[in-house]
């Protein structure tokens, strides 16, 4: 297990691993994003392509929330439909309408038209990113890589664009499951590269956001996501603390947990206590218990501070020593105040 | 327990009082709507509120499904939105982008343009709908008559159209949350009223829709939606078989056993083991076990036939003999071959 001995907060490398703390470390989802005054500045002079893929921009973006709210790890600054991108996708991201994918894919002709790219060629500026952000950072908190759930990033790549349901994305599955897997598998290979460029360049730990696995059932959910995100934890597990978000999978905590992934992300909809016997139902790893990492209500960042400061210590009450990393069950919403989100993080940290 | 006795087939009935039946009963969320050529064409020729408010209309379109497809229970054709239009809200229901109420509620100046309304004023075409559909139904099949849930209806008046984190909703109430029950006592005591108002017109059974009661964590969901969803079970169960459908509340389901409700509706990410464990978690209502609703994933009615028939039967197997009233986890979707839909109902049928 690599590990960078110059952190000199290593709260979450240590609970990942299953290491007593003196507290619960703490990040938020988005951390690094749009309810950040000096966030929407960049935003106004740069688009979204630019900030990801301007190492500068990119490492200005990732550090401002350690810098203004104090959190415990970095994430990169980024977005999941990279991968997409470098696999030969047309992605755009437009403003009020999120992300367009104009080609999407449908057949086996539009599988031929994408490939699994020399990561170190199509991605080579999140590398770069990663590696001047590791500089910046100096130690002070350790960096999260991170990459899509290959089932999250199939549905962009066959929907084409967001959606509640995704029902073009789940039809091309069920009509066309052997296509679904070849591309499946495209992805998860370059998602191991990419991955593994990640921590190659600095990364300390990586989270794979499946954003979209509460869209499928149990049976579902183990064919078209879950055997390729084991895939992806057994190429990372051995050197690197690996994080697991499957929003709304709950169903699947045991069989997560079986993979050995050392975190998992719950959102707000499951109690603490479920989560744990759930995730502690599967064989534990190496004798070490799975983390767990969630699970604060984002929209109740817009709640008065006080409620804040009372629910966040309830949350953590629920949680329990140890074993756990503090965070929100899904990205922070861009309408939250600043001090609100300061008020989630110091209560977390004063606890 | 007002039972009509010129019903033919009252499976549904039998199921939800927790008697025997030959077979388990089937029908389908949205069974009557856009999935049909014939509700098409009534759609391209009268508008939304047309056809919910034309009893001839909304007669045909409620029949519809039971004709085409042999389901067995017809729901009112009508929309949750009826009844914070009955309480004085403007809505709109925009084609192609859902509905629209321009004057949401912020304020408590924003409730006082609302009130509780005589729902025999408001909504007796509602009440004349249901009368002409039980005498034209002639005792084929049972009728459901339904609304939706105080929470889902605050989410829709407060955001002002659909969401897909409705955190304005969310917000309002954690920001004034003495407003927020103000308002939902309001639509509660509609709710009710408008209810009683469909079981006296004909209605043989009614459903409680929560479309949004899964944004909402378990202690929330208690606050904001069950504790509401339990006064209107009270003041109707002992009249008429009621079933609630949270959609994603899954936590919840044994403190929804436990409102006396007869039936209750689950989505396709829960196993029904799961789900009738929780269910079975609280205490019996007059020995009577309650029955589960669901759970197909609406969108596996895209795949081929003899997937559907195969899914379709591990489902059966799954939720076990009794107790059980097949259907989708959530609404059909508008692009099902309609010989799906027929597959998916025989499928229930003949097993």
């Amino acid at each position: 297990m690599k590990r960078d001995s110059n952190l000199k907060n290593d709260l979450i490398i240590k609970t990942l691993l299953g290491e007593a703390t003196e507290r619960t470390p703490v990040w938020m989802m988005r951390q690094a994003g749009r309810y950040l005054p000096e966030y929407i500045k960049l935003r106004e002079k740069y688009s979204f392509f630019e900030r990801c893929q301007n190492p500068e921009l990119a490492c200005e973006i990732t550090l401002q929330p350690i810098e203004i709210i104090g959190v415990d790890a970095a994430i990169l600054f980024s977005d999941i439909l990279v991968v997409p991108q470098a696999m030969g996708m047309e992605v755009q991201l437009v403003e009020k309408f999120g992300p367009l994918l104009p080609q999407p894919i449908k057949t086996q002709m539009d599988i031929q038209r994408i490939r699994v790219p020399d990561v170190n060629d199509a991605l080579h500026y999140v590398f770069d990113a990663i590696r001047l952000i590791k500089q910046e950072l100096n130690g002070r908190v350790p960096l999260i890589g991170f990459a899509g759930a290959p089932w999250t990033l199939l549905c962009y790549m066959v929907q084409g664009k967001g959606s509640k349901t995704f029902d073009e994305a789940k039809a091309f599955c069920y009509q066309q499951p052997e296509l679904a897997h070849q591309l499946l598998q495209m992805i998860t290979d370059t998602s191991i590269a990419y991955l593994k460029g990640q921590v190659a360049a600095g990364a300390d730990l990586v989270q794979i956001f499946d954003s979209w696995g509460g869209l499928l059932g149990k049976k579902d959910f183990e064919e078209f996501s879950l055997q390729y995100i084991r895939q992806i934890v057994a190429a990372l597990k051995k050197g690197i603390p690996t994080i697991i978000f499957a929003k709304g999978a709950w169903s699947s905590l045991p069989e997560m947990a079986a993979t050995g992934a050392h975190g998992l992300g719950i959102d707000w909809c499951i109690e603490p206590e479920t989560a744990r016997r759930l995730a502690d139902s599967a064989p534990a790893t190496e004798g070490r218990t799975v983390a767990l990492q969630g699970n604060f209500d984002p929209a109740k960042l817009l709640s008065p501070i006080p409620v804040i400061e009372k629910e966040v210590k309830e949350m953590l009450k629920n949680f329990g020593k140890g074993a756990h990393i503090a965070n929100l069950g899904h990205g922070i919403l861009p309408n939250v105040p600043v001090d609100h989100a300061k008020a989630f993080v110091n209560t977390v940290k004063e606890f």
